[in-house]
């Protein structure tokens, strides 16, 4: 009776343990986006000091993946997890990675921000890049919710989407490409423009990485480099 | 005594299974290598054909991404790694993202050889992108070496050059939008040049994630974040 009780009591610890791991990976998506969403109010709005505070923020982030790499760690030596949850634990430990490269390109959109924040500026390139910006916004949405809900077709939808983005992001090339070339002097700040565009593409990537990982954690399918594409192809 | 053998039988094959995840990691590395360095060549020797194989053969790398995921998942669910071990599995989950990202970028470098070879070229152009990629190589190979012997002394080496790949690629910048703004016509073939030189810059920031995480494993000190920046400052 005693050891079942503990059993009990050590069962209950661990199911808290998961849960703390879970939390703990929805605060740092969080994190993510609202550093993503104000590096892109930084950019279209053009206010340095907002960029400021987003280049130099990351630190949350990095801290908070630091704390759910360990505690992932421990809990696989210490509790050593059943299949199922020993992929969501392994799948956490790559999921995280994602999100704090995607604190990565905030950083960089709050850096260049501050940088554009300082220059004439053209209206027409951050109409574009504002429309790719909410793209973005939106793949990152979508990805922290089936994260979140753990909705597997919530995460197709998204990586599927990807392809949009990048579409985007070629028409927003081809416009600033023309621009340059009508214009030599604005090459300077059109490459900066373009830097946040790849920024912004790069975060997109990371979304569909996010996604296929849920795909794996709740199926246990890997789609990286196989199912994704065929269903890609197939559509 | 034949608890015992089997004890030993048991521990032998588990000996065995990490042998085993090793020799696939440093076999990624190696096609990731091979990879990196038929793209550069494809670029800078102008060879289409090349580039087309380079872009094409991502696959491999891939195969063997999955391959090495399920070991490892496979090796903490069935063996229940003691903690040192563990954290090498852990870390080589982690690395394994990274090389795959660096094929990638060696993938880029294919299609944009391609794309390359069909347009008449400024040498002036591939003489600085074929420095960059030098640098870019060496690294890659400090890191895969460091890796390898788990040298913790050529991973830290490797991780602070990273600086001056990017120093580099900053000055390639500067070269590039002064032939920008001298001849216009040339922007596209600019920016092209600059994609590659990004990839490479992108894989100098793999290699230098590979080299923290080779102190991890080593020393199971989280470097990434916290000592490396100080040691970077203290310098």
């Amino acid at each position: 009776m005693a050891t079942s009780k503990l059993g009990e009591h050590t069962s209950q610890q661990y199911e808290q343990e998961l849960t703390n791991i879970r939390s703990k990976v929805i605060r740092m998506g969080g994190l993510v986006e609202s550093q993503v969403e104000a590096g892109l109010k930084a950019l279209v709005s053009s206010d340095g000091a907002l960029g400021e505070e987003v280049a130099t923020s990351d630190y949350k982030i990095n801290t908070l993946e630091v704390e759910i790499d360990d505690a992932c760690t421990r809990i696989i030596a210490l509790r050593q997890p059943a299949a199922s949850d020993l992929r969501v634990v392994v799948t956490v430990i790559k999921t995280i990675t994602d999100l704090e490269r995607i604190g990565d390109e905030a950083e960089k959109l709050g850096r260049l921000a501050v940088e554009l924040a300082a220059v004439d500026r053209e209206p027409g390139y951050f109409t574009q890049l504002k429309h790719l910006g909410e793209h973005v916004r939106a793949a990152l949405r979508g990805a922290l919710d089936a994260l979140t809900r753990l909705d597997v077709d919530l995460a197709m939808k998204v990586a599927l989407e990807d392809k949009m983005v990048d579409q985007e992001f070629d028409a927003l090339m081809r416009q600033l490409i023309t621009y340059m070339m009508e214009d030599p002097r604005s090459i300077p700040r059109s490459l900066q423009v373009m830097w946040c565009a790849r920024a912004l593409e790069r975060i997109g990537d990371h979304c569909k990485n996010i996604c296929e990982y849920v795909v794996y954690m709740v199926k246990g399918k890997d789609i990286r480099h196989t199912s994704m594409k065929n269903s890609e192809a197939a559509k």
